[in-house]
């Protein structure tokens, strides 16, 4: 139990969509929400969960700097306390032809998508490890499991998060902390989308882009899966999605 | 819904552990269960589902037999309603080394596990198909996934089922039908393992063996999600399993 | 070596192309070769081996029924010699809607891809096993590792058949017997294609289309690898092909 | 063809096992030799090569700097001639619990794997698009598929880099460069491991470690496929090793 009486969940890359329904799905269930990301607005977030009469603690950290996730996670269960499910929520998907993708952005891809995964994932488990309990969740996607012709960079990212992932089940279940990977095939509902996109926000029809609280629902249940009988792996996507 | 004015939820080849599981937790959610099994008493599922304060239809049927299946299918719809999920969990787990098994072993186990998944699978399109809607579950293992030394047979029946899970919902997806496939890695708990195998059950430990229970709430967490976001594929071990 | 004095290469469901080229391939390189067929015309597979100086026996033999087997690989190595290397070639890529799949078809695709290479492998198995050395080939397809929408039939057989590969690759590795899995993905320079499908067939292009002899020096070279360094599995496409 | 008047082959992280071995095949058939790596000598590799009658030019060059491989690069192609075949082969497999891998590890582990075989892969793509052929061989491992306890900076790396040969071969491949990676499952032959290593190199047994001549075999054989015939992936394991 934290400071505040609840235990506590930490989402790194709490973005306006995904990341915000988690915020939302947990505090329905009683926890205090951490929520963190590089840049851009929290307010919504923590007034969204106000208004469920819940409570959370925004905080701007760059994921992928070592000190400052060692502070962050620190802070937070010094603070607040310890945390009990983790969610990573960091993207980079962008598409490049090999000869156009600079080494810049092939490394900050990965530094997004699997650096940080490591760097969440490493703190995480010296602090859950101790009191063998906890639940750490990783945002997959199609590209975790395929490289598509210019998708080196971002299926190069996904994959290493993939393999961090399973790395981290294989050893740390047995020791108690429950370590999942969610894939997601296809368009999350997204203001960005329907505005800058709109072709292909329509095109996808009826329940053909996913909602964001339908994720937080997976996320909610494998946090509540019991001991004996949990999942390391589930895709998601929409009904009519080809794949 | 139906003649009793409920959903219908089908199991196939309804045992006395995960089956029961499976018919009490879609009876507490206001289904009438339609248990099958080809032997074996149906009269203890029955009684559980009561106590529920649901009510359940028992069938002796053989998966294996096309005009069983069909029959079987056809009565259900007429005389209790439509079918609205349908779980296939027929079984048939051997070990041999590849020189030692028959090839009446072998056939029978792909007639059980892959055969009978067919004409489940097949007859229910039928029926869903017009109705735009419906959700077929399939069991499979971790032999589903990777063939290994004295699994000829029942990786072979495995995998030929998980091809037919994974073709169906590429069809029948866009067409408003939810497959999913459900791997099992691990062992279930299970009189016959306690009672005949007491080295083998004691050697799994504390949580070290799946409740029943919650594979069944998996079961019934992909029946609930909207078509929007759909999950084709989902593992489940015990949190100290070897993987 | 045989009564020719000859290694003996048998090939299971040697057809007019992929079978015809795996036979001069390995004609060239000194075996003895015993191609099988269940009916269709194998005198134009003898005339060729036999234009390179080579020899080869014909037989016509269901490879689905279990007696046949036995006695075919019986008879061969009594009257012939010890078969070294053996090739499953038997095809049966079909494509219906899952609603149109008739029982026939779903049982009688998976005796071609998956029982028949049963009776092969075990039957060749337990001439191999007390030598310690010999070479299986099973020829698989992109179905074998993905069920796609209308192919719950193929995929399923020829998922099993893969199942039934690997298994017995990890049984009979460390027994010396040597046991690979080609997946072929795209379509093999044919006659009938041609003909038949004269815009499909164009539709491919300049090397668009496999070419048999390019497939049977990967049969040859898989054969050729020393025990310190064996592949189980290879994929090949043209270089167009998508996937 | 070079100045040499002969076609050359490019082996990056050229080691004293399979760099040699694979440098040895390539000038066998008439290629000229360019080995790199970044330390380490190379003196005993062109004295292997010159033994042969054909000739190396060896560099010293850091394979994770973006500038010394596109001065590397552009340096062979104007002074020795165009490039045909090119093969990654730099390592760096670590074990250490998650808690225990520094980010200067996690870090220099993908630097090793997966952005090294970015910039080969995407200078050599400058080179051989213009060109529409040219063949890049990545050496992958088990970790390339499967993460596990301990392995999460060497499996991040490893399927990093497969994801980057997936995506190469799949934009690549229609404009005629033949993108290959072979999964390497199990120990090389290696002084080393027999020095520092005894009592894990004894308990491989007869035949237990793989020659580096028999994966050269599988590089050249893969580099002589025409196209119409590619393979992208392939594996390579001693016949007793578990898998």
């Amino acid at each position: 139990m934290s400071a505040h009486n609840k235990p506590i969940a930490l989402i790194i890359g709490a973005g306006d969509h995904l990341g915000l329904a988690i915020a939302k799905r947990f505090a329905r269930e009683g926890f205090h929400i951490v929520a963190t990301r590089r840049r851009g607005d929290l307010g919504a977030l923590v007034t969204a969960v106000e208004a469920l009469g819940a409570s959370a603690t925004p905080y701007h950290s760059d994921a992928r700097d070592e000190q400052q996730v060692i502070n962050l996670i620190n802070q937070i269960e010094t603070e607040l306390g310890p945390i009990q499910v983790a969610v990573f929520n960091v993207g980079g998907n962008v598409r490049y032809d090999i000869c156009d993708t600079s080494s810049r952005i092939y490394r900050k891809v990965w530094e997004m998508c699997a650096f940080a995964g490591f760097l969440f994932g490493r703190e995480l488990a010296r602090k859950m490890l101790p009191r063998q309990q906890g639940t750490l969740l990783f945002t997959g996607a199609s590209a975790s499991l395929r490289g598509n012709s210019g998708f080196a960079a971002f299926a190069g990212g996904k994959h290493a998060l993939r393999a961090l992932a399973q790395s981290m089940a294989r050893e740390l279940g047995p020791q108690g902390i429950h370590v999942a990977h969610v894939i997601i095939d296809g368009l999350i509902e997204n203001q960005a989308t329907a505005e800058y996109l709109p072709d292909l926000y329509a095109s996808k029809g009826d329940d053909g882009i996913i909602q964001p609280d339908n994720i937080a629902d997976i996320y909610w249940q494998l946090h509540q899966q019991p001991r004996n009988a949990w999942t390391f792996e589930q895709d998601v996507r929409p009904f009519a999605e080809p794949w």
